[in-house]
């Protein structure tokens, strides 16, 4: 079984559906890229996905990351693909802002996605190490960046973020990793235990270059305390060469886990002999003993955390292609007197358009939240830019927490479509399956995302740009509700947008009246934020249909790619019908404002 | 971390809510058991779940079985457990029919479930060797039951059913193992290949004793052309010793898996040389070519099919019962300037609490089933035993599908409450969603249990059976409209009824305009299937809530056990106003009649 990717889907919406000229003719992008070179680099970027990343994904099941003396070894493969996407173009240049030659995000995205889907592990080095060299863009001194981010883009190094400790997990503002200051008033000695570190050792790179949130001697207490300090594993000299200093950072421990085995989950000890040194970022404490640490880490927190929805689509999609595939192979069952291939019985069709519809749907919000990046980023105009970053952050939360919630559900369905065979190693599905379930917890659980949107993006300027956000949606419907073929679709959106939008004042009452209605922000904030996901996936399908509708109208009958435009039209339609039911029945759910989960006793909750 | 059950449920199951005064007065039991006893039992079985049964979980984990010297080896204190369990009283004399001694089914199914719930693959063996049992208490001749059944009771053996083959998997009548007359007419040589043969060898006892579906060489095509056969790893000798003769059964292979790596998924070869004999079940094919063996087979598989679902509601329970004990013990977050256990937050509540209802109802409807599967096979009045044969036959395909699909977000849910370390393997719980993800396959794949809930169940006597069954649910609302607390859930119990009801007329509808519209039956199966589960297993919670509304109101406003009975109310309430709104809303789908599965090009459905 081949890893095969849906390309084409990529190009529809690089090409068709978001309006990229207005991305490829950005300052930052019109010498390099027009959208005559979307077809070439998906091409080259594919092969790649398929011919060097996708063997490596059983490689890295059957041969998890281990620490041997010390230092964790990769599963074989991983430190040439990781030091070949990084040196020919396809890596973290792509992501870490204001590099010169960078693609567009969108644009290096759908070659992400690919190489995400191939092999999940292989992909997320590429993205930390871009996240870690972010940080230094940003917020590091011209001498920093000469120092860190030539091989921390290169390949030459690999970056890690260091947020969560033993007792500091959603609640970072506990952390007791602690800055000591030095007589150089940028270094300051580290001294702590940091877990669930990403990438935070390995064999693929010869130095490994930790962003680390730690509490400086004069810090406050709580979030605001934190600073933001770049530690590398072996010391740098300030031309930016790895020195043989060893800076006492200690692998402590490799997870064992569900899945992921080709990413290494650590623990990290910091200062165990009183020797470890990192370079602050920002600035030091002001007299509140406040720093900017966490806010700093924050800022380049959407594009992960977009990231991280986008890991699980590709999982989702990796997972429906392999066992699409399955069911033109597999014979079993008669229609009629004849045995058939599964595909043509009815449920297997379900599961294959349910996977397609969901996984397409998501790509689409997922791709919109890039295009809303790069603007932010890139536009010359304050008004664009402005709104650009609005929406960016209020897609956040819905693509981190819907995707990676969906996947479960989406990875399952594949396994069902093999059936026995798809519990077993011998086909690649079951491995998504364990490798993605993860994504529901990194860079925040469910819950944090569901709080965020109920607590800061839809109230962010008295809910201003979240009521333009919902607009947009609104001026779509408005704009397309005899669209031919498509009424009935409409109609159902319109319904649902009408319910979100009840629900959007609904949760605005809530926040005029906390003291008494409060607690339903928290108890309801996951479920909120699939009300206006779906919506959203929703909006987004059925304005690919739009433009697949207009284009089939100008091609002839017997075009070979007619198929592909009226399945747009059909993943659309089945989303609509079977999924925004539920999502307006939602709406009923939350405004019974249920207070059973506050009312019954913790004693009979835990099972004792 | 602990392994814990609700204990407390399954006595308000068995000594508050249903009627089991019935069943101890049955012939069957009357003289060995009465209510007086589930504490004592309940107690006893409990003790050995937690202090014999549970460390097995994980050592099996860590142990998986394998195949050393054409032996499966079991992992360490698998064959203590199952002899212990099968000679002191608590294996598969309690479900083989008829057994002098044995329990009422729906309480052994108490104890049985906290064994399933301490280690899924341990149990899984009693099951199967009760399975084989039934079998030839049902269709064997006295020499076959004095021949095979005490040691297959006992512990000395072990038994399986074999059904697949590489090429015949939902569709068992492509089966191609052969059964060849010998001089003997009840003896005939098998020649064939088995796969997905759960247990098909093992190290824990001196023999195996295989059913097996094969194809008699007069045999006609299709499943009605198979006969079932006793076949033996080592030959028995008419005393029912195990002789030194090998029965020409080899095992070529073990499944590496997901997950439930405690049990070994074999595939076996029969008559590799022309030398392995079966013991005939049933007649000889008639002229046509028929023989009985699938119909055989299917006769024990409504038991096996309720047990699946209930193994998957027991590793649900056990998931739920491990992450609630860890919200008490786990600090993270602030309430005002306080940390707090994680319990205290709004959203691990609502986990917990979904956990809690879900678990709650499907055990519920689970032990409905077993209560009538008792009544089914030993009540004396013809009328009782009838209407409770029709319901058992109802309730299977939905406690089969319904509590294996559920049991995904349920285990997954269960991860989440832990967060980061959900994912690890140092906690207990991601290894309950691994083992469990097979139980959406076994026994026929959910899509297999709408099919025989729409074509078969609801169809059954012209739908006289399944529209009573609807009418109990109508009675029982007409009965408890104005209960106390309760008439917001009642109203919406109705709401559902009645959404329910129209979706029974329009299957009705379907099945009598079959060509145009009998598509859908398939189509929408699963989600037809969803729709009477929920609405049955909210009638179950709000039947209890009911039960234990009555009970608060004789309590005193300080009695210990208060908690308990307000937790059951808050279930039922929790369940109706979080999952009835989106059945209600599943109907409006359904009634869509949506045709974009069928309408899309296969070619545009799979991934190329």
């Amino acid at each position: 079984m081949e890893f095969k990717h849906n390309v084409r889907d990529l190009k529809f919406i690089l090409k068709e559906w978001l309006p990229m000229d207005e991305i490829f003719s950005l300052d930052k992008y019109k010498e390099y890229y027009s959208s005559d070179d979307v077809d070439t680099i998906l091409t080259e970027g594919y092969k790649i996905a398929k011919e060097m990343i996708s063997p490596l994904n059983v490689v890295a099941d059957q041969n998890p990351c281990e620490l041997v003396n010390g230092v964790v070894k990769n599963p074989p493969g991983f430190k040439e693909a990781y030091q070949f996407l990084q040196l020919n173009g396809w890596g973290s240049v792509n992501e870490v802002v204001g590099q010169e030659g960078g693609m567009p995000l969108a644009l290096y995205k759908a070659v992400g996605e690919m190489i995400s889907a191939a092999c999940p592990a292989c992909n997320t080095n590429i993205k930390l190490s871009a996240g870690a060299a972010n940080l230094i863009v940003k917020f590091g001194t011209q001498e920093d960046k000469k120092r860190f981010l030539p091989k921390l883009i290169n390949g030459d190094w690999q970056g890690t973020m260091n947020l969560t400790e033993p007792s500091a997990g959603s609640d970072v503002g506990d952390a007791l990793t602690r800055a000591i200051p030095t007589d150089n008033p940028r270094i300051y000695k580290i001294k702590g235990t940091k877990m669930f570190i990403t990438a935070g050792d390995g064999d693929m790179c010869e130095n490994v270059i930790h962003m680390v949130l730690a509490r400086p001697t004069n810090g406050c207490q709580g979030s605001a305390g934190l600073g933001l300090y770049v530690v590398p594993k072996y010391w740098v000299d300030e031309e930016g060469n790895t020195t043989t200093k060893s800076n006492d950072v200690t692998t402590i421990g490799v997870e064992h886990k569900m899945g992921l085995y080709g990413s290494a989950t650590c623990m990290l000890n910091y200062g165990e002999n009183d020797e470890c040194y990192g370079i602050m970022l920002g600035k030091a404490p002001d007299e509140q003993g406040r720093s900017k640490g966490l806010a700093m880490m924050f800022n380049m927190m959407n594009e992960s955390r977009i990231a991280t929805g986008h890991n699980a689509n590709c999982q989702s999609s990796a997972a429906y292609s392999f066992s699409s595939q399955y069911t033109t192979e597999r014979i079993q069952g008669y229609i009629g007197k004849e045995r058939v291939p599964i595909i043509k019985h009815a449920d297997v069709r379900r599961m294959l358009l349910d996977m397609k519809a969901c996984t397409e749907g998501i790509r689409a919000m997922i791709f919109k939240g890039f295009w809303f990046i790069d603007i932010a980023e890139y536009s010359p105009d304050k008004d664009n830019k402005k709104a650009a970053l609005d929406f960016e952050a209020i897609l956040t939360p819905l693509i981190k927490c819907y995707s990676s919630e969906k996947n479960l559900s989406l990875t399952a369905e594949a396994i069902q479509v093999l059936g026995g065979v798809g519990y077993t190693k011998e086909y690649p599905v079951e491995q998504y399956l364990r490798d993605s379930k993860i994504l529901t917890i990194w860079e925040g659980t469910s819950f944090i995302h569901g709080q965020d949107l109920v607590g800061r993006k839809m109230t962010m300027e008295n809910g201003a740009p979240f009521k333009k956000w919902m607009g947009d949606i609104k001026t779509f419907i408005d704009a397309n509700k005899n669209a031919e073929g498509l009424s009935r679709e409409m109609q159902k959106l319109e319904k649902t947008y009408l319910a979100a939008e009840e629900l959007m004042n609904l949760v605005y009452s809530w926040h005029a009246n906390k003291a008494e209605k409060g607690k339903f922000l928290n108890l309801y904030a996951i479920k909120i934020l699939m009300v206006f996901s779906e919506l959203y996936v929703a909006n987004c399908l059925l304005d690919q249909a739009v433009t697949a509708q207009n284009t089939i109208k100008n091609l002839p009958p017997d075009h070979y790619d007619l198929k592909f435009y009226k399945g747009k039209v059909q993943s659309a339609r089945y989303y609509v019908n079977t999924y925004l039911s539920a999502t307006i029945a939602a709406v009923e759910d939350i405004k019974s404002e249920d207070t059973s989960v506050f009312d019954i006793d913790e004693e009979v909750l835990v099972v004792s």
